[in-house]
């Protein structure tokens, strides 16, 4: 192995933008990885897509290759699909063809739990090291990077963003872009990595740390093989980054699933999350979670300057509902004194209203209700933010007309607006999603709007305060540490 | 008030059987409470139906009369949208037109923090027992019983059910039912009581005990005015039939809200909670949350006899975040030893499959799979139920063709059934919800048949686990009681 480590290793920079991609072992099968990919390239428009399979002539338009060599230009990137047992085999003909990167969908490696298996991957990274080009997995959906149109899945946004995500779990790498799509997040770089025979989490955050392209990172890591060395990397960027963390296998099941996922010995859970909140990593317990708090980061700058929140919206069970979710999670709701209640009560409709923070009056989906609340609550100093929270079950179908239509929410939007510039202070959507149809219509027309519009949706109450809570504390220890945060 | 106390009061069972309906202070527009409970009693058919104000001839194609005492007929139950100050004329009306019951959805009483409007409230009172009729709030909106197709909205369900529910918020009293519904929960009778002025919590919570048609009581509670009484009745209800209840106002600011919402102290958190586990009550954080409850103690019949769970589904990550978030609420997923594993690999395609429990292979929304994997592991005798999870996001767009289509889905739901009456292990589902129309349409398709099986179906992995344990810790308690679960 020391042959190995002297090898200069191709740096991820250039894996992130190959001119050229084959994909090896693709087959006639929609339900197949391969072909996802193929179709995905075609759907993103990436220029050189080389299907490799001796079985085919064509595959989805694109004429297949019998092998790799036979490709006749250069390949930069090759993503295999074939069974384990010939993977030594291609990866004498990756080096033979000059590639850099090599992602292996394939499973059945170390995280068999079978020694033959995890001897064979060994020898994959000798051949890699030896080949001069670099793995990614084995057993990982591979990369998704917007600006080079590589891309593993068709359901991602190709618009280039600010967010770098490094997923030990393909699934979870193929669903946080499409999930968090319409709340507005975009990626730099998102990368599976699976069992991490090469490319590490480590390797990433380290990259990630000085990618001038990823302002924020997110981590789904299961388990790591060298805790010493993730936890230098993990230190230096979370001093330069904001980082959201998901550690998966955290619970005795969890963990076992890890180890049979991705061959991850997960360490003690109590020690983990020490160590983070040392660093000051953000960390989540699941993937609405992380979505949450990114929306957070990527949308409220800077955070709010402390936890007080004027909490606006319909409903008197509601409010409760939201004023007991927020301080639970540790905000704030301050209480509004005699004269903000005054003036809250000569502008808004008095019968049934509650003015002291949960504010609820019959119309607030009336934008000048809206307006006339947030200018005079934004005004209170305890008062940091904003929440506005709305259901999209029954309104829009009786009497109150649709809130999505342009009628109702442009002028609410423009409202908020206005509130937040003369006030300074953010405003927050709680948009609860709809169940049926027809509220999905009116759901969706108006989370684009207000999406468009710059401001962070979330999609419970529990999951706004929740993500608010921990990005405050993430910046409150930055401020503490003696930095503004990064 | 001694003479008014001696008054024999009319039953509930008489108040949520009216033949007719007067809605007094109906008005036109679409945004009034008043026509929406007159256009939702039209929707479910109601029998008869008065609108009242003089400045209309005809509301929403009915005849509209100038006072209550015009209106030919007999009037069993009466629902008022008048200003406050009008309360006490009415209710003379009332009193000479023979009615049983009457219900303002008017605020502005004791909740507006005004001592002049709180007398009011308590001449209201009187009135009421003089008149011999009962009075359902001031500030709610009243009631729902499905039966009778007296409802107050128009979105809810109206086959009737066994599940009772009382609500201070009519906000929650006509969510719990509408947001429930494609759940497959259904109600026996829905009130919602407001300030409680004279129908309260603790009288329907003992209406609930005898009431033959109601098998689960749900309680959405700000605050008591008796607490011992409304102790007593709790422990009275929670020894013969579940109860699940959820306590607004638990904050500071949940506790402001409440005040100003229906007037209510709340009393101390720790207290009230004690004082729920001690008589068994089943308590819950939000409406989401007792839907969940309300879910399983509805289709698990009975409760599983354990902790025990096997965790099937798609996607190695998901698989661990589904493991961790199942034994985060205390469920257990039991390992499997080496022969349950060794019939799994069997039976299941290997590759990149994960047979420890939870269970992840790359085929499982083939009922076939299902099938082999639910039988096997449902009779493990540490495995109580058998969980299958599944996201509606990128599925059924690529390749794996619909879920909801007929051919998929017919054959998962026979195969789940017989592994159930194989095993004798209930199956329930984690469904996530998708936020995009075609989605949606897979989602509704889906649910909707799992539903009409039989099956318990939640929207989270986090849902399910919760409430489960809650349930079973219920199950348990009334063990250690020496009673079987009610």
């Amino acid at each position: 192995m020391s042959a190995c480590q002297t090898t200069k290793r191709v740096p991820l920079d250039e894996i992130f933008s190959p001119r050229s991609v084959a994909v090896v072992g693709v087959s006639a099968s929609k339900l197949a990885f391969a072909e996802l990919v193929v179709h995905s390239l075609k759907v993103a428009k990436f220029p050189a897509i080389y299907p490799v399979n001796p079985k085919y002539q064509e595959v989805l338009g694109l004429r297949c290759y019998p092998s790799l060599l036979d490709i006749p230009g250069p390949v930069d990137h090759v993503v295999v699909n074939i069974p384990a047992e010939s993977a030594l085999a291609l990866l004498d003909e990756c080096a033979a063809k000059g590639v850099k990167s090599v992602h292996f969908f394939t499973a059945g490696f170390g995280e068999s739990g079978d020694a033959e298996r995890a001897r064979l991957e060994k020898q994959m990274l000798v051949k890699a090291r030896e080949g001069g080009f670099r793995i990614i997995g084995p057993n990982c959906v591979g990369l998704f990077v917007p600006k080079s149109r590589l891309v593993n899945h068709y359901d991602v946004p190709l618009e280039p963003g600010s967010i770098g995500f490094i997923s030990q779990s393909g699934g979870h790498a193929q669903n946080l872009p499409s999930y968090s799509r319409a709340r507005g997040l975009r990626f730099s770089k998102v990368v599976s990595y699976g069992n991490a025979l090469d490319v590490d989490e480590s390797e990433l955050l380290d990259y990630f740390r000085d990618d001038p392209e990823t302002e924020i990172v997110a981590a789904y890591i299961e388990g790591v093989k060298d805790g010493p060395r993730f936890l230098g990397a993990l230190g230096r960027i979370a001093a330069r980054k904001p980082v959201v963390l998901y550690k998966g296998g955290k619970t005795e099941a969890g963990r076992r699933a890890a180890h049979g996922h991705t061959a991850s010995l997960t360490t003690s859970v109590a020690i983990f999350e020490a160590l983070c909140r040392q660093v000051n990593a953000i960390q989540v317990d699941d993937l609405e979670e992380m979505i949450d708090v990114l929306v957070a980061l990527r949308f409220l700058r800077p955070l709010p300057a402390g936890p007080g929140v004027a909490l606006i919206g319909a409903g008197g069970g509601p409010s409760v509902l939201a004023g007991d979710g927020m301080e639970r999670e540790g905000l704030r709701l301050p209480p509004l004194d005699a004269v903000v209640q005054a003036e809250l009560k000569q502008n808004l409709p008095v019968a049934g209203g509650i003015f002291i923070n949960p504010i609820d009056t019959t119309n607030m989906t009336d934008a000048s209700a809206i307006s006339a609340a947030m200018h005079i609550l934004g005004r209170v100093p305890e008062i940091h933010m904003l929440v506005y929270h709305l259901g999209f079950h029954p309104i829009g179908s009786w009497g109150m007309g649709r809130f999505s239509a342009k009628s109702f929410l442009d002028p609410a939007i423009r409202a908020m607006k206005g509130a937040a510039e003369a006030t300074g202070k953010q405003v927050l959507l709680a948009l609860r999603p709809p169940e049926d149809l027809e509220g999905m219509k009116e759901f969706l027309a108006a989370q684009e709007a207000f999406v468009e519009a710059g401001f962070p949706v979330f999609h419970s109450m529990r999951g706004l305060a929740r993500s608010l809570s921990r990005a405050l504390g993430w910046s409150r220890r930055c401020a503490l540490r003696g930095s503004a945060a990064p």
